[in-house]
């Protein structure tokens, strides 16, 4: 098998990457680093990051030439990097070695791009397709196989991974992330029930999406039946999420995989979504909500609410709730028990009574 | 940000309406109307409509042109459509302004069509693939890079939108809809174990889906082992939906997104499954079964049942119990106060014997 | 609609597939079989199997010419094929009927192949795209609108369906098989908190798939931050699965559709996960777990673990507390009656010692 991806940029030294990164070197500031390793595999010649207590430990044993650590941690010794967040440092510190290909701007012969379209300063590639009256932004690149539908916008330095979609008159802002197989656009899903069988309603609103979203592989953002769909920006959805018709999912929101927000939904900034989460239809919930993987919320909740379960409640409860629903069947035999007791005890009462 | 979808046909009179949709005018007849909105969102040149009653309050502010009403509304003065269902009615407007441009038949020189298929009437645009002997029916849809396999059978009308795939052999029927990534005729899951591990089972039956179905976006229906995957005529698949191997969906049903229908499974017609619900494998429901989202059926179910829960029970038993669930940590803590209390009695009552 | 999917070689007699098979025919080795069938749907000419109870009973009925049955079965006077385990030998007798039609090698002039690539004696069709430094094994079919990214590596006999994606850096294994929509090294779900919203962390790893691997229908297999991803030899993942960053899944598992791992979440050998179930972050199971459907691992788990609910318990508990669930309105009902005759008799001891 060959190695892993290699770095694109670099070496740093620690001294160089404690200034980018805003913090201090305590050790060798020359060492040179050429790229990020977790502790347990970093060499001498990579940086290293302790991220939690679980990892703590690990720092003793790591042969990492430099390590990223928290302000007051203890470096026993070895060359560390002291900084505020080490885990954001790190993040940081990969885009340093890792900076993204950007391509050449221009359009691949075997690329079909409409007439009417407005494409400067951007790259399309082999079987992308870019619609009538699309308007991509300088720097975007939409790679092998994508597709931009008529009257699409795409902002400037969006990457439109292989086969990802983006169907007519939707719009994104700038430095928006689609993988592959993210469908941003699809019918919504509403039909009227007739005699002669479900009647669609026609999907004519569009999805609007944010700067900054990133949207994962085989996730889908359906249009709107009367309202745009919207992903504010900031938001980062993880692959297989659904969002449907006319939700809103407020900025610098986090839905992890297998999320579904249900049509006309509407979520508050900064929501946190675990996985396989989810609302039901014309659901609001507040800023800051917390839900955890696997709940789904059937009712509006208020701002910071951290909740859990199916249907999701408060997630303290929840977590007491199913702790004794393990203890069910033994709920039952003690249930089964006391009544005999009880009954045994009335049976004795009513004998002295006579 | 440029505006939503404009309407593509309009304007309409409010009169002109009422006669196409079998309505009522009470007011101006003459009124010129440009397209839908919401209540809130409408204009005086916007048709809007009244669905259930949390809506009906709002009509009393809205600035709508014409609003589309029960036949018993009080329409409080302003110019209404009188119609026996305001959402259907809502739904056949909208067509009204919103016929879907489909293009005039053709193929694209960046398409690729076998020889042997079959494509007159048909429109296929670039980096679209027709394989050997494929059929496409009149009127039919191929947008760029969807793929209809060899042997494949599309009908007349159907629409196969970017980047949506129909594996070899398999059968559409007329007017079909297919979203984006959906993919019609992947390899059904069946491995046998044996001792030098999991040998595949050829999965050679077909996916025959039925008139007027339309299909999420990220949607899969796999095909059969030995028994073709059927989705009778009039269903609609949301987005992310799985259909297993063998699988049969009846007439007129919707499934929601995140539905997974395990394989050989069989839906009776005009069931109803909410988001993220579903069945085991084998399992048989009967006519017009609702299931309420998240829940997953685990054996037959008759017709007409109503149903929730993981495993599924009927729909108000879960209730009652879900209810109940939540006071699980109450429940045990009065338990153990019952316990104690039964044993002070019984400890009394036994002094007493002695 | 045209007829199922005809066989592709045969016919063979009930003796030759017994020899291929390692079975044993009692009855006319001679008759001459087209292809399989059920029990139900099968003629004189076809082969079926029986499987389990559940089946043994059509046996009687069948017009099979001959089945597979095991070594102890009472053939009840017709032609059956005696083997150690009839679904194997089915799974094995479908191959014969309906080996895959592979391509010959060659590339598409509608292909787009970087010069740097490697690609002898594989296939690569039309709209297929092979990015620079990638490297096909031989016999490798890279089916229409496929993509392999810069660098990637794919094994030998290789198939990957229309629209599968391969993204730079990732490798895979001989005979992997990709269904349509499989999205093999896509962004994994990593983002730093910052003041300025959050920061992407770099995913730099790769996936790394193992021999005889098949990935169904839209599934995602996501690439790592630091560590690859890994899918071991012989597993087999259905639709609509998600494998986050940095997870491990051991050789010989089974996903079912919906199956979600997460981050760093490690799944030992021969693990069987039911449909929508799965893994919280950085779980380790052992080998040979099996989970229900619908459950979720929350924390490590030991080999040979049988587990079921959310969060997932030992799965005989779980059976017996879902059982006692939908009796917690009875439960509730049954304590505060209990609860008032305690009080009762509570009352009448103390009447009576005072």
């Amino acid at each position: 098998l060959p190695g892993r991806r290699p770095s694109l940029a670099g070496p740093f030294t620690a001294g160089e990457l404690a200034e980018r990164l805003g913090g201090e070197v305590e050790g060798d500031a020359g060492v040179s680093l050429v790229g990020v390793r977790t502790l347990a595999e970093a060499g001498p010649e990579h940086l290293s990051f302790v991220r939690g207590k679980r990892y703590a430990r690990q720092l003793e044993s790591t042969r990492a030439g430099a390590v990223l650590v928290d302000r007051g941690a203890d470096g026993g010794g070895r060359t560390v990097i002291r900084c505020d967040d080490p885990y954001l440092a790190y993040a940081r510190a990969q885009t340093l070695f890792h900076p993204v290909r950007w391509p050449q701007a221009g359009i691949d012969p075997q690329a079909k791009v409409a007439e009417s379209a407005r494409v400067e300063g951007a790259t399309v590639e082999a079987f992308a397709f870019v619609g009538p009256g699309a308007r991509l932004g300088a720097g975007s690149w939409i790679q092998a196989g994508a597709y931009v539908g008529a009257g699409a916008t795409v902002g400037r330095g969006c990457r439109l991974m292989p086969g990802s979609v983006v169907l007519e008159e939707c719009v994104l802002g700038d430095r928006v992330w689609l993988n592959p197989g993210a469908v941003i656009g699809g019918e919504g899903f509403g039909f009227a029930p007739s005699a002669s069988g479900h009647v669609k309603v026609p999907q004519v609103a569009r999805v609007v999406i944010g700067d900054d979203v990133e949207i994962g592989a085989n996730t889908s953002v359906d249009r709107g039946a009367l309202n745009d769909t919207v992903i504010e920006a900031g938001s980062k959805l993880d692959s297989q999420v659904q969002i449907g018709h006319g939700a809103r999912v407020g900025a610098g929101s986090l839905l992890a995989g297998f999320v579904g927000i249900a049509g006309s939904s509407r979520l508050g900034r900064f929501s946190m979504f675990g996985g396989r989460s989810g609302t039901s239809d014309h659901v609001t919930t507040g800023d800051g909500v917390q839900l955890a993987g696997g709940s789904i919320v059937f009712g509006d909740e208020p701002a910071g609410a951290k909740l859990a379960g199916y249907p999701a409640i408060e997630a303290g409860l929840w977590k007491r709730a199913v702790a004794a629903f393990s203890r069910l069947p033994e709920m039952l035999r003690r249930q089964r028990r006391m009544e005999r007791r009880l009954a045994r005890l009335e049976a004795t009462a009513e004998e002295r009574s006579e």
